[in-house]
């Protein structure tokens, strides 16, 4: 089933604020396995509206609209689809008093243009608000169907839900198919090389879909197979991920909702292993992320930002003439960073990171993204050198990922 | 002038993200006066592009097109284009160069399919993207115009801001006006008190608009004056800001592109202060912060992320009788937390932060989101509290910042 989404508000058309509630929608419907053909924003005028809605309705079965439901003078949606429709007004007297009461439950004071939000186009179904005070409704035009709800978003979002999905479902029985998906997290790979590595896999033949989504540093690998039933789905979606994880297996760090910070403190747990970070150049971040899991102080034992030489020597035990002889920014400062770190917090681990994040501070020898990165344990230590050719902000974000692979690739012995 | 604005990405249709780029270019094309009559999100499909793009080409003298530049398959914008205008592409050797000197320079394997990206529609003007290596593109068509940048938002923006409105002001010349605009960035007052406190201001009767636009947990107020010349248009930007600046002095803590971190950072380089910091529960996001600014390397000696009460006496000195009579959060430990790094490090100043960021951890007397912040010098400490009630993430976010204003406050002599 083809269905479009119309979000109404001079604040989307002067970029005052960010539409939040198309996604909701889209995600909702995609969920069902229905398609939704565009997404159009207009402001708070007929014209436009007019416009949108006539071309949409051309094209989609149904057509969901928000916003524009309020009681004041910029509010006309309600008016503009009653007249696209060729549709007189009728005030619901239920609407109505159900809006009163509301007021006086809440004590507010009654003003006649309130009244406004109980009038509906002729042979409008009503779609009740269970927060506010802007009922929904729903016309059929044709074959189609066509759905108001308000534009707040825990409005527009509980109403989407409870009344406006099981009307689609009721309308266009049978449209539904069954959708199933899976995201894979990707790492170290461009796009395009991605895109190489999956040539041939021709996902239309196998009744699946395909999405890149890079979210620098990461790049995600979005498979969506849809089928008349849920079996079927499945299937189809595991033939394919089958597939991909033989091409990208080596890129692969996490699926779905996972974080690479999540999959990481997993490992750390279930191996009962507890962790120090030294981070120079990165500055906090990977211990921020770290922290973003909840649970993550049950292995974090302690983090330290030596952004200078002397706290590299002072709480890292780095040897000035280490520092001296090879600099601040070379495998043998990462190392010592990292068994230093963690002889002085006493865990099983210690990872650094020390590198020039730019602007400046590069050298001929050095360029500016030189990175270098040890993780120790109590044997052994392993370092990677990086070079990244970001500004200074992602030189930072790239490196912590680089670091949290690499304790990552350690946990799983690879 | 009448603009139109259409994002390409499944990503898009499919409830995936929530589109960024529309808000950041209408907001652009308000600023200079001009008119968006509607955003319109497609897919990456040249059947739903070309009545998009149709549709919007003959309602608006210029079409900003974002995203579906990519070199991978399922990137269509350019061809879907070229088809509706009907030209042919062709490759510009040159562009084609600077894509594959990038490759060489960021160490990247270079594909064919990257050549994709030198393809262009005959007739276009190429955009150089100063950050990626896609290009984007603008042909004239009849009175109109057309521009495709890429979708992804750091290069759209900028994009959109060096290269799309340069070229829109060229090719409409006198259709725009002068613009002066002044951005507020404020903490700690709630949108509903801003407001409040900008009752009666009038923006309409001085010819200036206020907009408003909350960034977690910052927000931020944006006065826009136009007029017919740049003279007037700053004059008007001046007498509101002047009253912008009495009523809500307190709570402003940068202006235009300045951030926190960048203030806090200028404040210590220009007194000659360096810094230690002590992170409990937000884990190394406000040394993260700091050194996000280039030169950070001056003041900022060292950072410690006591995760664990091990690490809080070890590293911070906190003796174990504290942390046992009034806890890990409590102001006497952050206190301490504040003192000992600040010996430790021997800097001028020592900040620290301990507290619950949740979703666990919380008690009837300390529940989750409750914060304590300290700032040591030579002399005295102070020490904030607080009561945070987002998610785990933003009670770290927030953290940080009441952290930073701290810091700036006590700096300021405030």
């Amino acid at each position: 089933m083809k269905t479009a989404i119309m979000t109404v508000g001079n604040e989307l058309v002067t970029g005052r604020i960010r539409d939040k509630n198309a996604a909701v929608i889209a995600k909702g419907i995609h969920a069902q396995g229905w398609q939704v053909i565009a997404v159009v924003s207009v402001g708070d005028n007929k014209q436009d509206m007019a416009w949108a809605l006539n071309g949409l309705l051309s094209r989609a079965d149904a057509v969901i609209v928000t916003g524009g439901l309020g009681p004041t003078a910029d509010d006309v949606t309600t008016a503009a689809v009653a007249e696209i429709l060729g549709l007189p007004l009728y005030r619901d007297e239920a609407v109505l008093r159900r809006i009163m009461d509301l007021f006086a439950a809440r004590g507010l004071k009654w003003t006649e243009n309130n009244a406004k939000q109980a009038y509906f186009p002729a042979g409008a179904r009503i779609i009740p608000n269970p927060v506010g005070t802007a009922d929904g409704f729903a016309l059929r035009h044709g074959e189609g169907l066509i759905v108001v709800i308000p534009g707040v978003p825990s409005e527009a979002a509980r109403m989407f839900a409870e009344g406006v999905l099981p009307l689609l479902r009721e309308t266009f029985p049978g449209r539904a198919k069954a959708v199933a998906s899976r995201t894979f997290k990707l790492f170290g790979l461009p796009e395009a090389a991605v895109d190489e590595a999956l040539s041939g896999l021709d996902p239309a033949g196998r009744g699946v879909e395909i999405g890149f989504y890079p979210e620098f540093p990461e790049n995600h690998l979005v498979v969506t197979a849809r089928a008349d039933d849920a079996a079927e789905a499945s299937r189809r979606l595991e033939e394919t991920c089958r597939e991909v994880e033989t091409r990208l297996r080596r890129y692969i760090f996490a699926y779905d909702e996972d974080t690479l910070e999540g999959v990481v403190s997993s490992l750390l747990m279930e191996r009962g292993l507890t962790l120090a970070v030294a981070e120079s150049c990165t500055g906090g971040l990977i211990t921020d992320r770290l922290t973003d899991v909840p649970g993550s102080s049950a292995f974090l034992i302690q983090g330290i930002v030596a952004y200078s030489n002397r706290a590299k020597m002072a709480l890292l035990g780095v040897p000035e003439e280490v520092l001296l002889a090879h600099g601040a920014v070379s495998d043998q400062t990462a190392v010592l960073m990292a068994r230093g770190v963690r002889a002085a917090a006493g865990t099983d681990l210690g990872l650094s990171v020390t590198g020039i994040a730019g602007p400046t501070g590069g050298s001929e020898e050095k360029p500016v993204g030189t990175v270098y990165m040890a993780l120790a344990d109590n044997e052994r230590s392993l370092c990677r050198r990086y070079r990244f050719r970001w500004n200074r902000r992602r030189n930072k974000i790239i490196s912590s990922q680089a670091a949290l692979i690499l304790l990552k690739d350690y946990l799983m012995g690879e």
